[in-house]
């Protein structure tokens, strides 16, 4: 077997504040054919998440940082295109995993899952049947306990984990109320069932969230962190929760900021505040595929998804998430789906 | 029966910052005899409380404001002086509940709870057997989850609710730091057993604080809230626990003061931050009085106090509270304790 040649996006120096193009760079790399139990892929869709903006400075996490030099890597699918002995998978095989950004790639096939498919579109498996629908489905029930009747409050609700969480929390039987980014993004919350919908670009947030949550908000699940989270804060009722799912909006700060000045409140409130990382809830799975497939199937949870095509536009699209560009998941498209499945 | 005539102590103005002794005053008051269900009571020791700062000002909060021009009230332990029809108590009975400053009262005997003592003092009622070993014991076990073997870190660590919260936590099997402000109180923490004992006042509180807990903190106990709540969060390990009982830091605030910078930690650690209110675990009294007395019995458990004499003091015992002027619960003792009991 030959070996093939292809391309890598590395990460070329680590960003100050928000990151630029020129932290990225393109690359050509050789591979050699699979070896016992590893397999040659042709990456089809590549995720960018907000979480990998972390992996990118050189501080300790949950998740290692990306080593300079080296390919991003993130959440992606592929199509197995030759597979070594002993590797458990065929080539057409369409896989998931944490893949590098690599037009073509040679891994272990134990680090990556074969994926089932019932007829969904393949984007849905990075999306709602993903790890984002899994982080929307168990911090709203594991993490912050959610009840039918509540008031959930969802920032970053236009967002790949957000749309969904507020979509759940409304088929559980709340009132929802979100919050997003411009006038757009605000008439898509409408269409997805949200009760009350909340442009956090239209000035005065406290007074528009006072307004959308007259009587409190009984769960917060809080994908941007900053302002937001101080202003639902003062909003939250009673044994009210806050799930910790992100804080987009200080992924980029160069100098920590303050936090809430109102932090206190969950004193006198008897609130819960509840950081998560969707790792640790692998076991319930199959729980939430099960329900997640009956929805998508029934048409009671919509996944939006923006889908950039090109291989070169991964930091493009990665960069975007921070200025709010996509709408439900970011996606990117770098090579051509199978015919016939 | 002829009326009483005795002295209360009013909120004159609300306090901005930190209170002074001219947002009190002292005044006669006419008291009428103890009608029925009523009893004529002679405060005996009247505790003070950080909580009581809140009170002061005028906005909504899991307690009323104190009304101005009406005497304060917290917690006290009393004698009956006489009791009206069907009251329930008899002339020496001592009770405990909610008291006016006052030298002298009268009120509704079902307001009231009689004392059982078994010999241990009486302030004992007002500390580690009353609201503050309570709050220190729910705090660790219902909101904290304390398990052996853990690190549990405790701020305001000299005080009512921290010393017992440290003890608490050393009986359990944990391995316990202090923090507390001066040498005296550092070693007093020592004496009773906490393993490492931090004087915030020292300087460089982070520093102190990861080599006194350098294998990170399980359980975090913020009595204090502000610059230490940051520091400790630095430290707290995945999957830790941060009771949020108070923030007297924070408490003469004339602007609320930006939160921890480094909050979203919790997102990767996991960590989950609940604040609690001490009223809403009542149900858990018989329990506690149960491990407590024995604690106590069997010498496991030191109960310090600060006790100031004099009933024209409480103004000054509990501005005291803010400049840490207390070791142990700070009480004013207002009457004589009746012989023989």
């Amino acid at each position: 077997m030959p070996v093939s040649i292809t391309r890598e996006i590395r990460l070329d120096r680590r960003p100050v504040g928000r990151p630029q193009q020129d932290c990225f760079s393109l690359a050509e790399v050789t591979l050699a054919p699979p070896g016992p139990g590893e397999v040659e892929i042709r990456p089809i869709l590549l995720s960018v998440d907000p979480y990998m903006r972390g992996r990118m400075d050189d501080r300790p996490s949950y998740v290692p940082p990306f080593a300079l030099g080296a390919p991003i890597e993130g959440f992606g699918i592929a199509a197995v295109e030759a597979a070594g002995p002993d590797a458990g998978l065929a080539p057409g095989d369409l896989v998931t995993g944490m893949l590098r950004w690599r037009e073509l790639d040679v891994l272990p096939a134990r680090r990556l899952r074969r994926l089932e498919r019932h007829g969904e579109p393949l984007e849905a498996h990075l999306g709602p049947l993903g790890m984002t629908g899994l982080t929307a489905y168990v911090g709203l029930t594991d993490v912050g306990g959610l009840r039918p009747g509540e008031t959930v409050l969802v920032t970053g609700a236009a967002g790949a984990v957000g749309s969904v969480a507020g979509q759940i929390a409304k088929l559980a039987g709340c009132r929802v109320v979100g919050v997003a980014g411009g006038a757009q993004k605000v008439a898509r919350l409408r269409e997805l069932g949200f009760d009350q919908a909340v442009d956090y670009r239209a000035g005065d947030l406290p007074r528009a969230l006072r307004q959308a949550a007259p009587d409190g908000v009984d769960l917060f699940f809080d994908n941007v962190g900053g302002d937001q989270l101080e202003a639902a804060l003062s909003l939250m009722n009673v044994g009210g929760r806050v799930v910790l799912c992100g804080a987009i909006a200080q992924y980029n700060d160069e100098a920590p900021r303050p936090g809430p000045r109102n932090l206190a409140l969950a004193i006198g409130r008897r609130l819960t505040l509840r950081g998560f990382i969707v790792g640790d809830y692998e076991a319930r799975r199959p729980a939430f595929e099960a329900a997640m497939r009956r929805w998508l199937v029934e048409g009671r949870v919509q996944a939006d998804s923006t889908i950039v095509e090109g291989f070169e536009r991964l930091p493009e699209a990665f960069l975007g998430l921070f200025e709010g560009t996509n709408l439900g998941k970011m996606l990117v498209r770098v090579g051509p789906e199978p015919a016939g499945r």
